[in-house]
């Protein structure tokens, strides 16, 4: 796996059960990946020399985020390694104009977008052509703002009732497996919260994101785990984005699904049987834990565990800094609004925040 | 931990959520925990040199067996290192006669035995004092066979209806939580499968089993997780086997418990607060992988994940070979008879045996 964050960490855990020897090429020795696993070689992603030499002690490469360049990406694939999700896949959750001019050609809602500034009314969001994420990259424009001065493209704002998350499973020979649909819980543009299934969204709809992220899929010959943020508007569901791996809206599959997103995304890249994605429980709700002002885990984790006992806690191995994402909590139970308070309360302590 | 086979595997997967670094001494770097860890010692459970400069390196020192000796041990304790359990703890579930004097002595249901083999009838049960498990060190001794020279002790041979086990976890400060008993499957005296909750055990030797553990666990003086396996005999339950660490029988719990066995012994041995043990659902059942004659885990695991989506399937990353533990494979779902035909189809799968 190239990178070594929190998803390399998670895919660790989740290798020792099935045998496998995950090796992780890690821009630090301290990455939270790089902490945990026994097999790390260090390196930048957009080092061509570092990436070649690792995936050349690898069956399979994949990722832990999508910052490794294409041109380095295709030239492993030229060398006969066996890159998942690959190349041309990759590229679309890479460029948000390759993805949306895509999904646009198969007919699949996505908002109305443009190259040109100009050429759709205010207000309107600017996003980063490259290199976004949790936010960053992402900007509301008004009448009168600045645009950065980046390749972007325009979108409109779409009105939102919910914002969803759908993840599928796919194999290289084509199988396909869904987990149910999610709602998120966005703030500033990161997701704080999911809720697991999505408990406010009507049948056809869950239907058309399934059928949705099967599309596109099997359309983007996505091999792994696919992640599609949705938006549910009044007229219909709009894609938002698109992740090619493990993402934060899935780490409730951990405790809450018969297979983890992390396990999914390994036995789906090593062309294995895809494992049951039923949910365990009526709700499983994952809160991010965001560092705070004052955050001290070594302080506050037995608190944590000793107040809140059905908390699934998990840290990622990063100093506290505020803002940042420190771990995760999930709790499994049958009412939303009661297992979500209790997965808060975790977080809530975790943080140092006052009761 | 000292020792790094599976259990060590294991509990470094629940040390990655709670944000701890396991380090482990392990006998060879092929250990199945060694494998899958960053912080490995190469050493002899039983070389005092090895083992102290190895503690020294941890705030808390726990295990993987019971193969340490006393001496070691105890003189881990006097240089004000960490020990849990404690060696005085430990010392009742390496001595099979001091625990059977100790749990006599505490007025708890043991069979009737005896330093002297000349003072029970035969047929009885002949128990190596120190060093045995699964299987190894106990024998069926009938009229005219050879007793074996060794330092032993001789046992009624109970009337077993069911065996069952139960676990509880202790932490310094005295709190307990137990896991619902599961009923044992055992074959030539290796745990085979287990069932949880034990599905035809009344309420009342339920209740006895966890007020017999919580006893046995504060008595001695336990810290951490306290395996007792029981006889289910006519007139009661009765007191067979301890072992002070996660075990086989408490591998259910990593799917189908809120808290796996793993996790809450790291949160006992450093006085976290417990957590929740509730089933997460009605029905686990946990099978062994025990080597066959053909196994060959990397041809069959793509087939079992294939065949039994629902499996959650657990490699130990050992050779194969017969007889040998190799991983264990769970199944949740709502009725014993169709879980537990599952599990058995997935591991019979997995060993290569003819369907």
């Amino acid at each position: 796996m190239v990178g070594a964050g929190q998803l390399a960490r998670m895919t660790h855990q989740a290798a020792i059960s099935l045998g496998l020897s995950l090796r992780v090429l890690a821009e630090s020795a301290g990455d939270g990946g790089a902490l945990v696993t026994p097999l790390v070689e260090i390196g930048a992603p957009d080092d061509a020399e570092a990436v070649e030499r690792f995936a050349k002690g690898c069956d399979v490469v994949t990722f832990d985020h999508e910052h490794v360049p294409q041109p380095i990406i295709a030239g492993l694939e030229r060398s006969g390694i066996a890159v998942r999700p690959g190349a041309s896949a990759l590229h679309f959750a890479q460029d948000k104009r390759a993805m949306r001019q895509r999904l646009g050609e198969l007919g699949l809602p996505v908002p109305a977008w443009s190259d040109d500034p100009a050429a759709l009314p205010r207000p309107y969001v600017a996003k980063a052509v490259t290199g976004g994420y949790d936010g960053r990259g992402v900007w509301f424009v008004d009448e009168g703002d600045p645009l950065p001065d980046i390749d972007l493209i325009v979108e409109e704002r779409v009105s939102i009732v919910h914002e969803l998350a759908i993840q599928v499973a796919r194999t290289p020979s084509g199988k396909t497996r869904t987990w149910p649909v999610v709602e998120t819980v966005q703030r500033d543009g990161i997701c704080v919260q999911v809720v697991a299934p999505a408990p406010r969204l009507s049948p056809s709809f869950a239907n058309s994101a399934e059928q949705l992220a099967i599309t596109i899929a099997t359309e983007l010959d996505v091999v792994g785990v696919l992640t599609v943020e949705l938006f549910e508007a009044p007229t219909g569901l709009v894609i938002n984005e698109l992740a090619m791996r493990p993402h934060n809206s899935g780490h409730w599959s951990i405790e809450g699904s018969a297979t983890s997103q992390f396990e999914q995304h390994l036995r789906a890249i090593l062309d294995w049987g895809l494992g049951d994605t039923r949910p365990r429980a009526p709700v499983s709700v994952m809160v991010n834990l965001l560092g705070g002002e004052s955050t001290d885990l070594a302080a506050s984790l037995p608190t944590a565990l000793a107040e809140v006992p059905e908390a699934s806690i998990h840290l990622y191995g990063k100093q506290a800094r505020p803002g940042r994402k420190l771990g995760h909590v999930t709790v499994l139970g049958d009412d939303v609004a009661g297992v979500r308070d209790r997965a808060q309360r975790a977080v809530d302590i975790l943080r140092g925040d006052p009761s």
